[in-house]
């Protein structure tokens, strides 16, 4: 009975954020800093971001020095093991419930790339097709045909194969990963799955099965072709801010196993253009913008759905600038991808004090989404089957950390 | 709360059959009667009995001509299509949970054995290691330890190795055979786990995982190497009947997922010495006899604690004989395994008129499974741990069905 109170309190919560449910209260904002208290995780200030930048001697990505990736958990165990000389590894994921990945999508690859390219380590990718299989009823045929295609998008990031592995559920759950996966699944009961992600008597198995198949790439003996049992690594897993349950129930689970505790980097949801009410969402392809969208569709999105602050009338927003306290998506989405910080600060003061106009905004937005979506085009088109069966080869990584 | 109500419900009924725990009220009898009725399979009746030796010209196992495999489901459709020429394949298992199996865990590998040479067909044998490091709490490593040392003991039931693939969970799930576990797990709600084993909200949910990993080696797609994708096999599965709340479960799902439901042949349990209130307990080595035991530890467990139907003095058992109603288990065992049934017949006949004394038939009894038990030893010791890799290889069996 407790339980179901405890449930029903979830309910009536104001923000409902899981690994499937992303809404705030009455279609409002997501208030981050509740979800890192309700979380237990913590804010990524400004120190890390020097810390970041001085270790790494590069400048810190734009999602890092803009706050995209906001939260963490032991990032400053990452660190410190960096610092001392100590090697990690990053893991990622995707589900795999669509064809055509929107931008939203993209921004944990990109930051990753950056992570992979900046400390020079070792990348795992896990293609949840099991995980979609289950939740969305895919046929496992075709969750293993959206795996392999989402994974021609994640290559085009630019990802380094000489230090990257990527894996589909359907082709790698075994072996060691399935140890792995019952030494998880003995440490947690189903009381404590009910209480992280929500599932009712009326959920099927499979749903109570997954929480390990996610948890278990965190530990280095799962990928036995690339670590070997002296490597005692240390894991630091790029996600947004969704997926943080997973990883709560994780690092739960790790010390009692004998591993280490994942580290997580974590991201803010990329607002739909209709507002900030939480992700995109793939059933309406006009709340987002797809990396299959073209040049005109883009144009389109932007002018017609993009929810913005500017005034209803030219002269009120001359007279009053753009309301920039509401969610302004053209503002947003630049923040997110014009990297010149000059340019950023420029509009966002032009635009704020009305000298700037919503279509000037706009405008300049669609063309930054258009070089993104088109040199994603043309790097995606450039990846072959072959190069996807070279990814997810069941491999060594021998230079994993040159 | 309805289903609480519906766990309360079967605690109080009489007695309590499913994989982990055998018990008839108040340390009464089994009533397979009431089992069959509660599961819903059906009671194997002469007919088979008969229909089985004509298909095999052979005489039927002892096993059968004397009800110890007393249930079945769908029987009759394995049979049908072996009258028809069509193939069907073999599945039975083990947990892994102690190194001396007892005469009780001999029982479906003899069965299946004949099975195997009476209809020429191929074999899978499971090793659930995974289940036992999840329900004894077992390290990973001493699981598998204890599948390889109970592979030995398996092989040495006399399995021919061009028919049989033996595997252990933690080496095989993965491909095909965890596609299928989705599959499975996708048409379960936990609900209806929860019905069929009794699992509470404070188990792990490994124990909630496990049930499709028993389902799938019914379905011949789950071995690639062994059956192609043509293959329309049907499965028959030889086990003790506590495992029938498995394939119930899998049976139900079977249709949903493309797949024929497969059939099965279920066993009494073997009776401790003690009596036949249930299984036999590993826990209490006087309770059952192992088959690591000398003869002298066999003479020392039946004469002291074998329970019979014997008189308190030898006048009394001369003037009434034996009482053959309540369990005597001199008896019980000799049906088991003394396999010349006029001369069983003989020993009940003098036996129960008091013409024969408890310690005439105690004395066969010990000839009977001394020599049983020394077989099974001989047998053993000739194991290598080459033929169990050999067994234990994934890969095709070209005349499993010569």
């Amino acid at each position: 009975m407790e339980k179901k109170e405890d449930q029903q309190l979830q309910q009536e919560e104001e923000q409902v954020v899981n690994p499937w449910e992303v809404s705030a209260k009455d279609g409002g904002k997501i208030d981050y800093d509740k979800l890192i208290d309700k979380f237990g995780c913590q804010r990524l200030d400004q120190s890390f971001v020097d810390r970041v930048q001085r270790l790494t001697s590069r400048p810190p990505h734009v999602f890092l020095r803009r706050g995209v990736f906001f939260a963490h958990r032991d990032l400053n165990e990452i660190l410190d093991a960096y610092e001392r000389g100590d090697k990690f590894y990053l893991y990622t994921g995707r589900g795999p419930s669509s064809e055509a990945l929107h931008l939203g999508h993209l921004i944990p690859f990109m930051f990753t790339k950056y992570l992979q390219d900046a400390f020079k380590v070792p990348l795992v990718i896990q293609l949840t097709d099991d995980e979609k299989c289950m939740w969305k009823n895919l046929s496992v045929e075709e969750s293993q045909r959206l795996a392999r295609e989402n994974a021609k998008d994640i290559i085009a990031c630019g990802f380094d194969i000489s230090k990257t592995f990527i894996f589909s559920d359907f082709d790698y759950v075994g072996g060691a990963f399935y140890k792995n996966m019952v030494k998880v699944a003995k440490c947690v009961t189903y009381n404590k799955v009910v209480g992280i992600f929500g599932f009712t008597g009326e959920d099927h198995i499979g749903k109570v099965s997954f929480p390990p198949v996610q948890a278990v790439p965190s530990f280095p003996s799962s990928f036995p072709h690339l670590f070997s049992s002296k490597d005692d690594l240390r894991c630091l897993i790029p996600c947004a801010i969704d997926q943080d349950p997973y990883f709560r129930m994780t690092r739960d689970v790790a010390p009692r196993i004998g591993y280490h505790k994942p580290a997580l980097i974590e991201s803010l949801f990329f607002p739909a253009l209709q507002g900030e009410t939480g992700k995109m969402s793939a059933s309406d392809p006009n709340s987002a913008i797809y990396v299959t969208d073209s040049a005109k569709d883009i144009k389109f999105k932007v002018n017609k759905h993009a929810f913005t602050g500017g005034q209803e009338s030219i002269e009120k927003h001359r007279q009053y600038g753009a309301n920039l306290e509401v969610v302004d998506i053209p503002i947003k989405y630049l923040n997110f991808f014009l990297e010149d910080d000059a340019e950023l600060e420029h509009i966002k003061k032009e635009y704020g004090a009305g000298r700037m106009l919503t279509g000037e905004v706009k405008k300049r937005l669609i063309e930054v989404l258009t070089e993104l979506v088109e040199r994603h085009r043309r790097a995606r088109a450039a990846v072959t089957d072959e190069m996807v069966d070279a990814f997810m080869a069941v491999r060594p990584l021998p230079n994993m950390f040159d």
